[in-house]
């Protein structure tokens, strides 16, 4: 007779119950699979096997459940550190008239990479890669006054390219998500002022995503703008390249340098720069009266009181590559056949493997009760694998390599008299076998880091 | 001297912050305006006059700060009640290959409402008004078992239609905010079971949404499929005509009924029918195996055991007009001049007034602490209107017309050495004066009407 898991109606997320439907190439092909070296990079497979990520057609993806519970608690971290330097959050339109492109001189010199289309109207339109002609001309639109000053304005959405060659997954795909912030400020000097505030909460967000980054002098592309920087996971598979000092943590991308020799020594302190690929995960612009003066975006009120002279707003433009970063941060740090989050962005952080229903009545720890207590130390963060029919150990190695950084495993010593659970956390190989009440004080005092 | 206000650091949301660039037209030029006329609709017209969407072109919006808040808000309720029933939320890329509309046939039938583009391989792609082609495509890539049912699958985003005419703002615009789920069954009983959860899931968010609506028997209209309800709400500017029963709610869409005299009896229970204009908000469609069928979506294991024979799925889709919906609630609700919201969607339920910084010495409650304690009430949904050179009757004005149901005012009286607040509902035509705490306590008393 077969025991059914007692526990399963009152626990909010089991595994039975989410889909994550894995492509696993056994162990014995994975060197060898053709597919996977046409895959390309290690986390665009790992994702894709694991059943977290789907290629729809070459260059765009699905978020599957996991994935997308990893991009909540992204966009939660950015939306948290944005919101303390007064940012406002808004939606625009993932499509443009192709005029304010031209008037911007951006539809020629974007050119290919631009997806463009026409409306019933014959009207040229561009599905938008960022929103700087639509931010610009929408301010510009109505009078602002210097007491508006400064205005944040920003939004996480989906962006489009027109990729001669989408690679590495969801690193560059045709379609992507970014978080772009546009500022608007009433001179030079509280440009400058956003423009280190917003650097500062860059800093923040990156940090408490917990991937090591390095910020580096940037390339200003064809946004154009004045000063740039960007923000890079080191990582081989990286399209730029990064001059850096690990001393006083000054950096410079490489486009930067005409003669790529350049000196060795860091101008900042003196020591040996480095030199490593990185994979550009957010970038800063200070824009200056580039986009302003084209599209009219003034304000008044600069001599005092509340009507005056009309003048130019100076601008700053922010990205953070947010469907990139997912990828990414899994690209470093996993290993060839195990994914690893940051803690900061696992899909959840803990997971509960029970034994494989049995002919022997259940006799450990009350699941439901465990259930209920670990998740009152990480709220909605936990999973529970539940699935009647595969043993614990089997459960043990898909939810390793899924990349749930805590691992709670009811064994057989939890069918012990006095009952113990099995504490995993395999990136810091921690092996841990107490009595429940221990269990979870011990979790208890780990929580933090997993709390976003 | 002028006093500067000292609340003004610890209270999160201030209307001196918030971007609201209004286009008020004077009152005397309200009704011969031909501005107005071309908007076409009373909430297109109000909410971009009161700077909470802004056209950017024909047909295309953006959603400003308080009208991103009333998202969130009506986000959340979907999700909440969707996840009640296992539904499991994700992102679709907004772009499909055309061929899977090809082989689904609807490349034909959509026609020139379909927004199609070359990508840089000479493919031809289409932005997505719906997303079935995807999902059915993505799901028949799985071997998928018995034990993995019903699967549930939703995602809210911005959906494409190439429209001839867009009309009245975000109610009929080319780009748009659709909720869609889709579901997977292993049979016809097992598809209904879920239509029927779904249904009664549906009821709940328009229930909690709180605008009057009504659900009628639908049309199929290019979807395809075997049964289809509607939710609509009844409006004059609705595109829809709907016979309905007030007795015992059965309806339906008029589009239907090839002989529109046809009975003017209901046919559940005999009383007369009505007939009114609905804008539709949302639809439930079953789909029997149209779609799994041409994209093989599969699952194994009817027979008992994890193998055997394959067998197709039964679908359903689902859809919710999420930006409509913020649209049309306003549609009904508002008068000419006044902005209404239902109670669970305003941008913020509670807005507080403070007097004019003058040269008087400020003697009432203390407004940072007001803040705080009424914050505590409506969690992250408090702004306090602190802007100093407007006096508290033109900030009544503001935010009586752009909608905040709940008007907290510190006017003369709160001067008084016993103070007095003033609490105005305007849509309940309810102004009270109170002490603070008194005021508190009925704010509290009346809470539970606005959290969501």
């Amino acid at each position: 007779m077969r025991l059914t898991a007692p526990w399963r109606a009152r626990c909010r997320f089991k595994t039975s119950q989410m889909y994550q439907p894995k492509e696993l190439i056994p162990f014995t092909e994975l060197k060898s699979s053709k597919k996977i070296e046409e895959l390309t990079s290690r986390s665009s497979r790992l994702l894709i096997e694991y059943g977290i990520v789907k290629p729809t057609s070459p260059g765009y993806f699905a978020l599957l459940p996991l994935a997308f519970r990893s991009l909540i608690k992204l966009n939660k971290i950015i939306d948290d550190e944005l919101e303390q330097i007064n940012c406002q959050k808004i939606q625009l339109p993932h499509v443009s008239p192709a005029n304010i492109w031209n008037k911007s001189g951006r539809l020629k010199s974007v050119g290919t990479e631009l997806v463009k289309f026409k409306d019933r109207q014959d009207k040229e339109m561009v599905l938008c890669p960022t929103h700087e002609e639509c931010i610009t001309s929408l301010v510009g639109g109505y009078n602002l006054s210097i007491r508006d000053l400064p205005l944040r304005l920003y939004q996480t959405g989906s962006k489009f390219r027109a990729e001669m060659k989408p690679r590495f997954g969801l690193i560059r795909s045709n379609e992507f998500i970014m978080k772009d912030l546009y500022t608007f400020d009433k001179g030079c000097e509280a440009a400058l002022q956003t423009y280190q505030e917003v650097s500062d909460a860059y800093n923040k967000i990156f940090t408490r995503i917990g991937v090591p980054y390095q910020r580096v002098e940037g390339d200003n592309g064809n946004i154009g703008g004045t000063s740039s920087h960007e923000f890079h996971y080191p990582a081989g598979i990286g399209q730029d390249e990064l001059l850096w000092c690990s001393a006083c943590k000054w950096g410079k991308n490489i486009e930067l340098n005409n003669d790529k020799q350049g000196s060795d020594e860091c101008p900042g302190c003196g020591e040996k720069l480095k030199i490593s690929k990185g994979i550009e995960v957010g970038h800063t612009f200070l824009l200056g009266q580039k986009y302003s003066k084209i599209f009219g975006a003034q304000f008044t009120g600069a001599g005092g009181g509340g009507g005056g002279k009309a003048e130019t707003l100076e601008m700053g433009c922010y990205g953070i590559g947010v469907s990139r970063i997912l990828a990414a941060a899994v690209e470093v740090l996993s290993t060839e056949t195990e994914i690893r989050w940051p803690s900061s962005l696992s899909p959840f952080s803990v997971c509960i493997l029970t034994q494989k229903t049995g002919t022997k009545a259940y006799t450990g720890v009350d699941v439901d009760n465990l259930y209920e207590k670990i998740n009152n130390i990480f709220p909605n963060d936990v999973i529970l694998d539940d699935r009647e029919k595969l043993s614990v150990g089997k459960k043990q190695y898909e939810a390793d390599r899924t990349g749930y950084p805590i691992l709670v495993l009811l064994g057989r010593k939890n069918m012990n008299p006095d009952p113990l659970i099995e504490i995993h956390i395999p990136s810091e190989n921690i092996s841990l076998e107490l009595r429940p009440q221990d269990g979870l004080d011990y979790l208890k005092s780990i929580s933090a880091k997993y709390l976003i």
